[in-house]
């Protein structure tokens, strides 16, 4: 570029001349629509840096520090490790999602990202709503007061959806009749108001890959709805495609991770002196009176076994 | 208090010991519930500092320079006049509220608060619901794509708000009878979805003094759907009791004020300087051929003759 | 792309295949250092979306609601112009901006951004420090208390140009020899210490466009410290070459825009409404002494008629 | 309140009156400024919520949920152990803290907080500076590249404070005569650029609790610079007057805490099992072979054996 055609008449050093970073197996996705269940999808739109754009971000702070890490994998994984959290914060992703309202209503309570989402007092909603999976109908748990567990008869399966698509299909009908221009023409902002939860809307969803990752963490989490986490098992595989090393340090060091308490590593210390000590020759019992002189619940104290199949 | 007696046994000097800041005229709503629509509500929890709070963050900042603003109503009204924004981010309020899920899907749009919602994953649903009043059922209006113009006979209106109760009572029916224990007992957060947008939620909402206002500037506006502009309209008054100068002068530079663009401000001051120049014995229209050489829209071009009671 | 060769062997509607935006203007500036006070610059490393993105976040919330706002420009004014802030959040931009310390300071107040700065606790500072140029040192304003006003002799700008070197070359004497590794080695977070506050600091800096926005008004503003407001000019120019139409409408919308107060805009209709009903046969003096009654201040007043190039 | 006495004149039902919550341990504490390094210092000037206020957070969230955790401390330990944040966002604090520069430059990459800083724009900067003690004077390390280790002699020390306590002075010495209003009366904006990075600051800091635990989590941490660290270790003790049961959780699940990696957790389930299962007769050694096979660093092996005290 000639000086002087510079944006007011500037004057730069072209000597640095870059290109925008850009990954070939995210390119090749641009656009696609994986579907979601029964009418959702997410669609990459955009996105912006990649693995090495981390590790740029990650070098400026840490210059010659980060010499000693000679090669870019190892210190991605280190900044994983470490939870350093600002470098991952220098790429960008925009996703175009359809999905229910009921999980929407999960998905926006993730703050630092933006979002431009369909609205209901401007258009017609589709008459588009969620009607689970035969296996994905459960009853409620009795010990996850949250959640789903077992299952129903291949009966009451299709009687349970009929059910589902019955009600939000009369609910269709009620706004429907209620928008109709030569009846009530009722406005629509008024009239969304009989349409159930499990709606379709879609977004523009734009967040930075650490607070994406953050989002994984709860929402590809076993606790998290089965309606989400279908979601960010998709996002997961994205991830993959976009930044290979970093998604695999986040399963090691953040998905797969296990942290144990205060307590629960000194009984484990507790352990290791005891045992290591006496040859292995005494009970192999893990020492977790502990844990419940510190006032660790039962659960706890399961989930800490657990942890380590360890049997009590 | 004795030295030795602090945290950690350490030594501080006491000499400063000041009380938390109250405002009485909150402190004698506190937990007083503002009814709002059928079921909603609106309930001060807590709040943090007052207007002297905003001074006293205004004076370290700018230091010495504020001394020329001698008392603190004439600086209160220059931060909000100059939009300086973060003194008013010193003081905090948390509000409980009761809304229906559509109103509280535009509410969550402001992502600079702090949220703890119920949860219909965990527990049943109350059978509350929104119907409007007689006179806020509608015709979608045909100049406003996202709003609602005119009314309906007295029949009309009772006919449409029998309908709207009678279609929000079949889907509680249907949401009932899923939860049913002894019948499907369909996990909560699957039967949840059959729910419509008109169910009451209820959520602690927690905000600074900087985005409340931003909040009310969008929510309070004409251009609000009425159901959140209601609640908007009540924090407004408990605004008035809170920090009362502060809620002024938001009035009269933010919610009553008027922003004339680049070239609005070119036709005023051509405008003025023609008129004022002939003794006003020229014709008294306002010059506005330039916003239409600029390309404004009719309707642009109306809203600045409007915002200035003139004809064209 | 086959079907079974997607992430985590999905398969994938492909007929929606798009590729990134791009705006060639802003690609052919890509890395190129635009200098900025005597040791400073901004490149832009990497940006993601363009105008059509903000077009197309807006179109999914409105809807068939923006059709009547028929081509894009106009669509994008209209935004501006009622102050819709989250389409604008769709695009986002990252720069690699090298600084003094005191600009940073004032820089990064803007939270909502994301950045990676180097540090003084890895890396040796380099000896590059800010002297203000000749015509850029000032005595303090008698007036405004933050700012400078008047200038010097020759003699004495040559005076304080070498006192300011001397200084800061004293003090970057004293840091090299306290990390000197044959002298005391002092750790490098220590010794920094001692350098001042116009040492050059660099970072790299991502925002989305909606807060660049938001950044650029208070920072290319007259009231702002020249130091940075030369960065935010050359940030304009940026954003010309990048998204012009919105560049454009930000000049006027917001920029160029004035805003009048409750009372100012009572006092303009009372104008308008007496001397338009006279035939402009009375005085022609602004009515201010509502103003006056309202309790503004002279200066408050004497910016209301300046805005209208109006004498008192 | 009799009704009509309510702001707007509107109606409410005061049978929920409620007062402020207060936590008299932090009350008393109120004001009293805690010394920090030479010359700063730490203030609570304000609170809001209490440990009640999390927990009726938290069961408005998950209702019913709740019950089976029947009483607050453990409500309060499951919210820290399971990450959850949003309700302890419901409680905020506002400090007001004096600290050196370069402090307050790390600090302020804390983004979610509001802060009111003096500005030296404004007002004309104290001669005051920070210059360690003898004890806290330390060789650059040559493990950590951003870190300190070992001394000095006495005389060293000697030396070396009055080096640091010397550069300052005569850059204060610099800045003074520069904005000596009868001297060269140099604006204030520009003079400052003079002081060295060791120059006390004040603001008002204001966070809430979820943050503030996230920025006690860094900043307490043994990695953290020590002149930031001592800033912290004050917090933690107020943490502890304001809300000890959380302050208790906060050590046990977050900074005593460890985690480990997926592959970490590999090896100590495969150690249990195969020592375990043979009476421990084997070797005791920890099988970390499988760790250098997924390319764990030595550094990384050592940690993982140290945080069990096993050796290799």
């Amino acid at each position: 570029m000639e000086q002087g055609t510079y944006p007011g008449g500037r004057t730069a050093d072209a000597t640095h001349e870059i290109k925008r970073p850009s990954v070939p197996a995210l390119d090749s996705l641009l656009g696609h629509s994986f579907p979601i269940l029964d009418h959702g999808f997410i669609r990459v739109i955009d996105y912006m840096g990649d693995e090495a754009a981390v590790v740029q971000a990650a070098r400026v702070s840490y210059g010659a520090g980060t010499k000693a890490v000679s090669e870019d994998r190892g210190l991605l994984r280190y900044l994983m490790r470490h939870r350093h959290s600002t470098p991952f914060e220098m790429c960008e992703i925009k996703l175009h999602v359809k999905l229910p309202i009921f999980v929407a209503r999960q998905w926006i309570r993730h703050r630092t990202a933006n979002v431009n989402e369909a609205s209901a007092r401007y258009s017609i909603l589709a008459r588009e709503f969620y009607v689970p999976d035969a296996a994905d109908l459960a009853p409620q748990s009795t010990t996850n007061k949250q959640g789903r567990a077992g299952g129903y008869s291949e009966n009451d399966q299709k009687l349970l959806q009929h059910i589902l698509t019955q009600m939000a299909g009369d609910a269709f009908d009620g706004y429907e009749s209620l928008i109709e221009e030569k009846g009530y023409n009722l406005s629509r902002e008024l009239a969304r108001i009989v349409t159930p939860m499990s709606t379709y809307t879609e977004w523009y969803w734009k967040v930075d890959l650490h607070n994406l990752m953050h989002f994984l963490s709860l929402r590809a989490d076993p606790h998290a709805q089965k309606e989400i986490r279908v979601y960010a098992e998709v996002i997961l595989d994205l991830l993959k495609a976009w930044v290979p090393n970093i998604a695999e340090a986040f399963d090691d060091y953040r998905l797969g991770a296990h942290t144990f308490s205060l307590q629960e590593m000194a009984v484990l210390r507790d352990y290791f002196s005891q045992y290591l000590d006496d040859g292995g020759t005494g009970e192999h019992s893990m020492p977790v009176q502990a844990l419940k002189d510190a006032g660790a619940s039962k659960r706890e104290i399961d989930d800490f076994l657990k942890a380590l199949w360890v049997n009590p």
